[in-house]
């Protein structure tokens, strides 16, 4: 596979389905993923697909709100649902020449109030 | 203008050059602004210029991380500094036929602690 969009496609594809040997097929054996939030680094294929399979116990489920690729950098915004709350999921993602995902950098925003510094100047939904 | 990525590239430098005539040329007339974490949300281009060159006041200075383009979609991550402090903002963008920005999208996580459950699955950087 060598379009960064479908790679992206079937690594939440294989994420919703809990198939972690097809998740871990879609990444290079060297993938590095970061959390900039949190400062977690994860190295390598194997503790990669670990960190997903028991990192995030639960029934959650994710739907894709979309995908952007372009050459070998992809983005996707996930919507993730789990106990009643909906939250948003932003990954970057590289990919080496062989289509496989080489680095992944993970945001997941949270809910907050705006400054009433600016309310004069948005509508609230 | 119709590639998707020069019309973000355009659109940030503009913002960190306060050019604000030169980024509201960079969207549409209706252009919708919806940040999901404080449910704001900005229409039309007027506001929306409005919005950005008075709702954020200090020397704020930004840097292009990533853009993917693909087709009239794309997704920026800039590194935002501001009296010291440096903070990712992620977008997601949809343009018209006409190569306008017709639809903002607006991310800003912040810095978390990770659930102990998982320490033993990352490393800290």
């Amino acid at each position: 596979m060598d379009d960064a969009h479908d790679a992206v496609a079937a690594y939440w594809a294989a994420a919703q389905a809990r198939d972690w040997p097809a998740f871990g097929s879609l990444v290079a054996a060297d993938v590095v993923y970061e959390a900039p939030q949190t400062r977690e680094r994860v190295r390598g294929r194997a503790a990669y697909v670990r960190f997903n399979a028991e990192g995030f116990p639960g029934d959650w489920q994710l739907t894709v709100q979309r995908i952007v690729g372009q050459g070998r950098s992809a983005a996707s915004w996930i919507q993730m649902s789990d106990a009643g709350d909906h939250y948003a999921g932003l990954c970057f993602f590289d990919l080496g020449t062989d289509g496989l995902i080489t680095r992944i950098t993970d945001f997941w925003p949270v809910s907050s109030e705006p400054p009433a510094s600016r309310a004069h100047l948005a509508e609230r939904y």
